[in-house]
């Protein structure tokens, strides 16, 4: 899996100094991509002596994790959630859990202030989701993480899929797709009306001779009736440094991309191959330039694994020490989940084929997700994908030196047009200690990665993303419009 | 103010030794009461340039808080919470925002963390209401910080009232008072089962060569179909050490006492004057005896706000000094709240009396709250109470040497019957850290404190109250019978 340098363009990047990632792009981003759970994108490595993930459950693993991403010079630590686990295999959750395949999950809100007081340039973004509680207390909280991390919060939205996170909550059902994403489109635009449309800015204006520490007349009561949501409040936490959290997105279906173009700051997307992942950006970025907001404030961040050695072969003994604590079942329960595809139907070793299924679309989409130009595999079988998906999920992984990686990196953004990544590791601590002593130097080397700040400079998650000075949303971005000082009573 | 020694029994808790606060208790317990807002039980000290409550939307604040508390050898951080401001006063909000009265608010849960990573033997107790959020994502979010505190954790059951709550939250109206407490009920049992019912102990048993970490025969599904809650999951988080986090309620009504007496181990009380707190705690100790448990183990804690100085006459300084910043309306705004009665309708110095009013029970449950045996005032207007209400809330206030405040505190604990305080503040810093300074040090050389933990010991929230080794609910709570290996599947 070792990555070729197959695209002339690399070249420019590899020579150091400014180098030009293409569309303007000059810096990467890098996010690390955890989770509060034991086998987030690698089920298995729980048995590997190097791997501590079982320690999550303890604030140290947190706080050391977030002082080596900041040391580093990460942009963010991206943490998932959900509130069920993966049933789609056996239609059982039994081997979800047996292997430890993201479950059990502890709440990923809870650490991050510990790790906040010990950062100051690190962003933290959680994913929540819009299904499953009232606007009013998910904006109050999202307020209050962005005050006690200084203005380094982001949230990547959600609208859930699972049937047993249903099921915990106590509906019935999963609500249908698209009507989702309506629900979710609605979700926001009532904390907009929160976030940015109920406090002015000089409403707290302490003035003790006359007993008066904020003006009710510049505190707006934000009353929306709508399909979904209904509420008549003040929003009770004052101005967070960003308001709004920053925003990301994962999710290319159509209701999904059609969303994300509204809202996403930042869009998750997962392929291993560049080419399957191109046209999709290609079109959420068309979407978004269609709503008005330009297309390339649209950051695209792809899940990626590396496994870094200090040389070629160092990196690929290491791949082979990993491989031995993949769980094949693992693999086999998240893809079955990602998917939709029950793998337990097809025998481990026979080949998987569109047209065989009666799942034929899924099946395709699948074996896209997998399919890479520069590897052959003789044929697709649940346990050949289950084991590539057992190390990195259903991202690309880069085997190799630091020389290496970043020249595979390179060529991802410039083929998929991609922002930055979503670092997933394999063990931790291993992954991202590798990330920062070896890969972040290299890719510094070249020019295009962001140097450690200076001093006492401290920028929130937006201004690190759309430079200095842009702590809240943009104006072209959708949810300006319910800026205090433009907001219609009316407003959708 | 100054309390007088007006008990008999009160001097052999002076002698210093082992001191025997009556039926069997040695030792106060201390909970410092705070909330993540301005003006909490003293509205209008943020005029106060000693006091520094506008800074608690910084980590900073509450990291140096906790270091403080723990010093001193604190039982817990409470820290109450709210989702709507206090809007019966001139049926607006209004006031509530220009005082800062308990306005604006961040979320409790969050700075947790960050003060957990630099204590060990202090709880934090937070409150959060049953009537907004579906019990599973509560079950996750407390299991959690039961895990990220090592067991510090604990639990203020409310049920709402306000109607601004319920507005913001998208309800129409509040829920009607008693049929809450059923409600409530039944969420606390959700809860049990998730907590208590779902995961055997020993269901975490990781078997490498097996590729087994955990045995789902050994985790539960729960199903709950009940009058107000659905539910099928098994609890998605690993057993934390409390598993159910230490629980706390406050209120005294009939429904409320009914509640308290089944489901709260520690029990906030509030009034002016301990004769009148004293049959409402034998009341709940009666019922928590009818149900089974042991009527002591229900720790009430009242509600207690001290003015220290290290002579009478110090204190006393302190307390005019503290006046000065009091905001009259800012105790109107909390008095009408937590009262039910608009004081804005009755003329600053009018006398109320119970019999005037359209609400006589209203009322007169407010008068019996203020008075107190020791003090006499000619007559209750609504300056009269209001200025009394804005130093240290519905609570009393001692004001003295630390000599003078253990004996009024002993007088409490003994006419009353309580456990332990929660220590309310005027500034902050300030009360607490003369608590730590003064009052703790006294209290210790009579022998009833706990000393300070030694080396490496660690209690767990339960264990500080109930003794070594009582992490998990005691046997005659409630809550024992939804413990995993008595599990019945159609208990309510």
């Amino acid at each position: 899996m070792a990555s070729s340098n197959n695209s002339g363009e690399t070249v420019q990047a590899l020579n150091g100094g400014s180098a030009d990632l293409g569309n303007g792009k000059k810096q990467i981003f890098l996010n690390a991509f955890d989770m509060s759970t034991i086998g987030h994108l690698s089920p298995g490595q729980w048995k590997n002596p190097a791997d501590k993930s079982a320690t999550k459950r303890t604030l140290n693993y947190w706080i050391e994790l977030a002082k080596l991403l900041e040391k580093g010079g990460f942009n963010a630590l991206f943490l998932a959630d959900t509130y069920g686990g993966y049933d789609t295999y056996e239609q059982s959750l039994d081997n979800c859990i047996r292997r430890a395949a993201q479950w059990p999950m502890t709440d990923p809100t809870i650490p991050i202030t510990a790790m906040a007081a010990v950062t100051k340039n690190l962003s933290f973004a959680i994913t929540a989701s819009t299904s499953f509680e009232p606007p009013f207390l998910l904006a109050k909280r999202f307020s209050s993480l962005d005050h006690f991390t200084q203005g380094q919060f982001g949230w990547n939205i959600v609208t859930s899929w699972k049937k047993a996170a249903f099921k915990a909550i106590g509906l019935e059902n999963p609500i249908e797709h698209d009507e989702r994403y309506h629900q979710a489109d609605e979700y926001l635009r009532v904390l907009y009306k929160l976030w940015e449309g109920s406090w002015a800015e000089d409403a707290i204006s302490p003035d003790p001779a006359n007993d008066s520490y904020a003006d009710p007349d510049k505190i707006r009561t934000i009353k929306h009736q709508g399909k979904y949501y209904t509420l008549d409040s003040r929003h009770i936490v004052d101005p967070s440094p960003q308001r709004t959290p920053f925003l990301f997105q994962a999710g290319t279906s159509s209701a999904g991309s059609e969303f994300a173009a509204t809202h996403a700051e930042g869009i998750f997307v997962s392929s291993h191959s560049p080419t399957v992942l191109k046209p999709k950006i290609e079109k959420i970025r068309e979407l978004a330039a269609a709503k008005g907001r330009d297309p390339r404030s649209v950051k695209f961040f792809g899940t990626y694994t590396p496994i870094l050695g200090r040389t070629e072969e160092e990196a690929q003994a290491k791949y082979e020490e990993l491989k031995k604590y993949a769980s094949t079942i693992g693999g086999l329960v998240l893809v079955s989940g990602w998917t939709g595809i029950d793998l337990s139907k097809v025998p481990l070793d026979q080949e998987l084929t569109a047209a065989d299924s009666v799942e034929q679309h899924k099946v395709r989409s699948m074996l896209d997700a997998f399919t890479t130009t520069s590897e052959h595999v003789p044929k697709w079988t649940p346990r050949v994908i289950a084991e590539k998906a057992a190390i990195g999920g259903l991202g690309p992984v880069g085997i190799g030196s630091a020389k290496t990686v970043a020249d595979d990196m390179v060529r991802w953004i410039q083929e998929a047009d991609l922002d930055g990544f979503n670092i997933g590791y394999v063990t931790t601590p291993g992954t991202f200690e590798d990330v920062v002593e070896l890969l972040i130097p290299e890719l510094r080397r070249r020019g295009i990665y962001p140097d450690l700040p200076k001093g006492d400079e401290q920028r929130t998650a937006r201004e690190r993303v759309y430079g200095e000075g842009q702590r809240r949303l943009r104006e072209d971005h959708p949810g300006s419009v319910y800026k205090y000082d433009r907001y219609q009573e009316d407003a959708p």
